[in-house]
């Protein structure tokens, strides 16, 4: 069992629960190597990770950039901006090369849904997806289950609630994927306008209300609202979105059971998320960036064909 | 005395003598480090520093990731450019991100003064103020009193005039606060319209011409002349003012002693300083920029909770 | 015979026979830790490597990035955008800054010719020309001749043809050097308007008509055709170019054997060359891209002052 998760890691749908519980369960004790002094094991030494981002990102980037370097591996990061695609090179090669290179792993983040599968199929190193357009943002949902797999004990039976644009979410689509193969029920909940018209074809309950869904749910996962939607002409102004499904405390404190808050970053407070529900002791926001770094270690540990058995990883430190 | 600096540092200001000193005692031995080969120490093994600029700085970035990289830190850097605040997160929320994934150290710069503080006051990690608008860049301040400090053995009773936009520049005031608080004369020369109108108050005397300057001071630090202040019409042009304030070898020929140069870098030779007194034989300007990094490991090593005995640190390599 | 090669790699022109043979001769056994689990020697471990960039590069600076962390190097990348230049700053203020900062190598591209000489000149520290203005790009020009070496066995009598946008190409420049020096015959092919007036001067023939370069060539090395080229009148349109210019499957298939086929990257798939030739059997256009790790590995490993015996670097890994 060298590959448990095959080579890449391109999305949650096509993952089994096994797979998924046994990413988390890799997670978990690596989390505490970025409690010690020394963050540092030396799992992937003299390994070549590229982080290829060809959408600006700062959170989800360093997030990788430290799972990498406290795994030892060389990091390369290359963006756009500074990047031969603007001499109007094709992204395959923009990949041959970097294979050539003699690179391990890539990570990617594209605007283009499927560009990591594209590029997983075209190369042989280990593909992880950074987020491909509105496809699927897999460490994003992984290191959501992970928080509230933490907090609940167990995903099956939960109810979790995905509030906003739904339609445009990468976040989102990895979340019902990963959430549903867990045994947990998905509802999601928005403007008509921002959730996708098959939207039931994914098993999951559709409330027009913010009251409804909150009066349902376990945990509600909030998206960031893009701004830019405005201007699209999806909803009428900031004000009206945060009056109709804007999660605030006045409403938190009518549900019939303390929800747990989730929001993937960055956030609009006073839109999707009133300050109050964010910094609440419901909240947990943070926890899901200090998972990030070891969901993505996990993810690194795993692709890079390592045993499941993690004893020894987490333990032997690099001193 | 697990911590003789406290949690961060964000000024000179608020330091005593005795801890300049001890940064100062500090940064002298770990410049040997910089001249090996190997230059190389394990003191910030597997720990976190993100470099977190929010203006444009090649030279202060470059300097503090080396500092961090010869204590063996792992370093990411966060641009403007590339980060979640151009989606409109707070600074808070960045750097509340940043503190979720384990973080040790942030080094911030940033273009509103008591930015850094802000900053310190809200995450447990360490704060290193890298440039906060025109309040203070302590890092700056100190290398500048190593510099005189080795030129002179002691900064008591030396005058040392800054030439130039003092309104606008935290180098000068971090200056100010870290000469008077080692013994010097503190004296200011420039324009009326760049010059704080309560300058008395921090206790410097004022010269208008730079000839009085010249002919007072043991050491000018000239800074350097933002271009765009002449848009902003406080000076008629830069020829009018490299005419008045600029310091020229004509000029410095007529003073009474040698005058030990500093100037803090990018220089606009021609304007402010003329290229034979930068190149000159009482020139410190690369002594500066030596010294700045050697600052920078002992302000990294101190805020690890290093003990100021330093000597095994400064001898024992990484080999 | 402690520095082989000088202190500074500029350009193949002033490079011997023997000089050239050496790098590829170091470079070659250099590839295998390239192909390791952990790709990584010590060589240059605590030496401080900053790659100054005045020009946007993804390729040649990532290459260069792995080569120095394959050596264990401290790297810091400088890019124009962030840096200081833009503040007015001139080169030598900003080199002069980096060595005070206690540097070992600067690996440096500008839009200038000449000026990784200029800074060479300059600093102490060794000075790499990651390509100058139109003048030369030595270790794109190093790999090429090691890709044509292993293909061959010997340069000696070997045709290569050079087709394209010759005039503004340092990739042309360097590759005639370094050909012509061990024993190639060179030739060069492209609209007149894109060739220099004195080429004969090199002692290369030069053809008008690609199908003239593919009868006599054993070797094609086909330049990217700059797309400004044709706002600048050079050229009618890229179609144009293609009918006349392009390397095809079908111009190929005419030829009296078979040719190896290069081209510097990133390539205009369908103007200079066609996607069939560039992905062909004897396109040997990604083992020129591994090779640029190798060789600037071996340009870093020799400048550094190590010995030209290398049995031991390259067994010797990291462990």
């Amino acid at each position: 069992m060298s590959a448990p998760l095959g080579k890449d890691l391109l999305g949650l749908e096509h993952l089994s629960a096994e797979q998924i519980t046994l990413i988390l369960d890799t997670a978990e004790p690596l989390k505490e190597i970025s409690e010690r002094a020394i963050k540092k094991v030396p799992t992937l030494r003299g390994a070549t990770v590229v982080n290829l981002f060809f959408e600006a990102s700062t959170r989800t980037r360093i997030s990788f950039e430290f799972a990498e370097k406290r795994m030892s591996a060389d990091t390369v990061n290359v963006a756009t901006a500074a990047s031969s695609v603007t001499k109007g090179e094709t992204l395959v090669d923009t990949a041959k090369n970097l294979e050539a290179m003699k690179i391990d792993m890539v990570v990617i983040r594209h605007a283009s849904s499927g560009a990591a599968r594209f590029l997983a199929e075209r190369i042989e190193s280990n593909v992880i997806n950074a987020g491909d357009g509105t496809h699927e943002h897999p460490t994003q949902g992984l290191l959501d289950l992970l928080t509230l797999r933490e907090k609940f004990g167990t995903l099956q039976g939960k109810r979790v609630c995905i509030v906003g644009d739904v339609l445009h979410s990468r976040v989102a689509r990895s979340n019902i994927w990963g959430l549903t193969k867990l045994g947990a029920e998905v509802a999601v909940c928005g403007p008509r306008s921002l959730l996708p018209t098959a939207i039931a074809d994914f098993g999951v309950q559709v409330f027009d209300r913010v009251e409804q869904a909150i009066e349902w749910a376990d945990a509600l996962n909030i998206l960031r609202l893009q701004l830019e939607r405005m201007q699209g002409g999806y909803i009428p102004s900031l004000r009206e979105y945060n009056r109709v499904f804007g999660v605030t405390r006045e409403r938190l404190d009518r549900a019939p059971r303390d929800l747990v808050i989730m929001h993937p970053g960055p956030m609009n407070r006073g839109v999707e998320i009133d300050s109050e529900v964010a910094d609440g002791p419901h909240s947990v926001i943070l926890d899901q960036v200090t998972n990030g770094v070891a969901v993505r270690m996990a993810v690194l540990y795993l692709l890079a064909g390592n045993a499941p058995a993690l004893a020894e990883a987490a333990k032997g430190g690099d001193r």
